[in-house]
């Protein structure tokens, strides 16, 4: 029941906090289903055309926006940029996994940094 | 100008995927950054009240739910701890920021895993 209290129950403001952080890490979830969906269908289509995974001119107007819209919003700039990156290594986990004949990542396996298919 | 080409442009479908990340990008730029705004507020509540700033079985819950929301989503559960991981590292930064005297962190310094204000 709302508002219902246990003892050494968390105070109710923390509480607010802590569903507001739910609801964000459950949107953070859905967006990165969706960018990996994006992702895979550039790998895909790169593969077919014949075009090269690797972009580092791409890579760089990324993190250049990245680092900006993170000021403007008052997140470090330097986190958005290791943000990008740990993201990029999954998107590499990923290609790397079709590559070798399999549809899904697996859910570990070798991971090196590179440029590959943003 | 919109439809303009160059020699060498990327193919339409390669840049119709690429805006849809840069959109996706900023909005994940904008969610951390509310994010962190909470785990700031968390953290400013939690020294007030003097309350521990670790709280394992929060943790375990809230990767325990990142991970269903990820199955749902089709993203690869490993990923979403990871990324959960990833973020509580941040976190725990701009803590140690906080109680080192700084009000936002610094670009560079010491992080270790813990337990500590999701």
């Amino acid at each position: 029941m709302a508002g219902k209290k246990r003892a050494g129950a968390i105070p109710p403001e923390l509480e607010q906090l802590r569903e507001s952080i739910d609801n964000i890490d459950a949107a953070l979830i859905h967006l990165l289903a969706e960018r990996f969906r994006c992702t895979r269908q550039v790998g895909e289509l790169k593969a077919v055309r014949g075009l090269p995974p690797a972009d580092p001119g791409r890579e760089r107007v990324m993190i250049k926006r990245l680092k900006a819209l993170a000021k403007g919003a008052k997140l470090d700039p330097e986190f958005a940029e290791k943000f990008l990156n740990f993201i990029i290594a999954e998107v590499i986990r990923h290609h790397e996994s079709i590559r070798n004949g399999g549809r899904h990542p697996a859910s570990s396996g070798p991971r090196k940094r590179a440029s590959s298919n943003r």
